[in-house]
């Protein structure tokens, strides 16, 4: 296991994570992405990636850059390859603007399909004031080099999910016991996260940061696939640069349904994310 | 102070809550409605009375009964009187649907102004499995006949919002210190929760009730204005009559902006309503 999380990305080669979530603008609230087989978590694509995609076309055609409030609805599964992003304002305002997109994605019977739909609220996270006044407290986790790796999984580095590769996540082994046929019955999944190309984090990765851990439901004793419903994201602060800590937590698995929360806190101790999801709890 | 929460409605009379969040389909996907000024809190009226009345237009266009998740973004000050509501299907699945809605408001100069905008996921809660692995607790709060209703407000029983009116809130005394001008410096604010003419809850009554304690910012100490960005509600069962409680919760105050975290449970100790907002904090 290497010591540090991330290593420099060489001249100006351009991130995976940049290279994937590129969109093309067609025209004016029209851009166009070719979703990257490389973020598939079994046969589909991960959430968090498509966010992200989503996040940065409509980040082109708001007012202003950075995302605040995003939510996702999920509606049909994602594949890799062309799709096609529709964005408008809702409301132009002078600290935030208000808008919509949704990624459709074109069948071969020639139907567009839409594959999730977003509501988000952008501003600049450049103007906040440095008024910082936060209760939480940072998650209680090993140093980096005593969490576990995907070179660590016992079923062999080649057993984790494609996303995985793109990803140098690094789980607290006290959220690791599922791996090993032991979950601890806890709601809870820990990791050091960064992008394994060295690529530091922004805003835009943070909605996919939200989504990247194993689901809680694994230590829960659930194995089975934990499709997202919807996912809301607040970015409270422009990440610094190095490694973050995610820290999931789940206390409701009722009905067939669960929540996911997330605290995302960067290299200087800062909550830079609060998220929640609410996922479908398929029984084993 | 009375010893019960509630008091039946008698006959058929409609109840406040009811009447005021009624919408009336003008044709499909556009509602009708009349905003009442019963439910201002100063010069506005509350975002989840608006969300309550947008969400059961949604209801009615799409093909679940029950709001799951939903989302709304405010994008400028709603005032009492007449509104409209259109509403679309995104997708209607099996066993969820998913739309949005927004709500307008035509000026004295004609245009209309869309006052928030809805993205929401609605199912049947009657069909959920009963399985379920709750790991949270029901606030610890003194029963409801040693918490503060508005007649007790030192500042006299008129001092309360129009809306609370509409209520019968009875905060827990640990979160009232604000009322007294010695805020506790917590983020936190807890009420036992009912409607005031005994009209027991249901999902779209929480979609109200997640908005309707004070803000947890008053313990924090800032006194202004904390209006909602952004507020999502899951609603996760539907709730046993009887009074609620609803805890709220804030640990992130920073850079202008804080998030509420809501849980509301019911008189059966069930967690039925799990919500998080962002709202802008006023520097005092």
């Amino acid at each position: 296991m290497s010591e540090t999380i991330s290593e420099a990305v060489p001249g100006n080669t351009l991130s995976e994570f940049d290279r994937d979530t590129a969109v093309r603008q067609r025209e004016p609230g029209v851009h166009d992405v070719r979703l990257s087989p490389g973020w598939a978590i079994g046969h589909a694509l991960n959430g968090g990636y498509l966010l992200a995609t989503a996040g940065r076309a409509l980040g082109e055609t708001l007012a202003h850059p950075d995302p605040f409030t995003v939510t996702a609805h999920y509606l049909s599964a994602t594949t890799p390859g062309p799709a096609v992003i529709r964005s408008e304002t809702a409301r132009a305002g002078r600290t935030l603007s208000t808008g919509t997109a949704g990624l459709f994605q074109t069948g071969a019977d020639g139907q567009e399909t839409e594959r999730l739909r977003v509501l988000a609220s952008y501003g600049d996270l450049d103007t906040l004031t440095d008024d910082i006044r936060t209760s939480a407290k940072p998650p209680a986790m090993p140093p980096l080099d005593q969490c576990f790796s995907a070179r660590d999984n016992p079923a062999g580095p080649d057993a984790a999910p494609e996303m995985g590769k793109r990803l140098d996540l690094r789980l607290d082994p006290a959220t690791c016991g599922w791996a090993v046929g032991a979950p601890s019955g806890r709601g809870e999944m820990r990791a050091w996260f960064g992008l394994a190309d060295g690529r530091d984090a922004d805003p835009f990765s943070l909605l996919m940061a939200v989504d990247a851990l194993p689901p809680t439901a694994f230590e829960l004793g659930l194995s089975g696939w934990v499709p997202t419903v919807e996912l809301t994201v607040h970015v409270r602060a422009r990440p610094a640069p190095g490694p973050l800590r995610v820290s999931v937590s789940t206390v409701n698995l009722a009905g067939g349904f669960l929540e996911e929360d997330v605290e995302i806190w960067d290299s200087a101790d800062r909550l830079v994310t609060q998220s929640r999801q609410l996922a479908r709890a398929k029984a084993n």
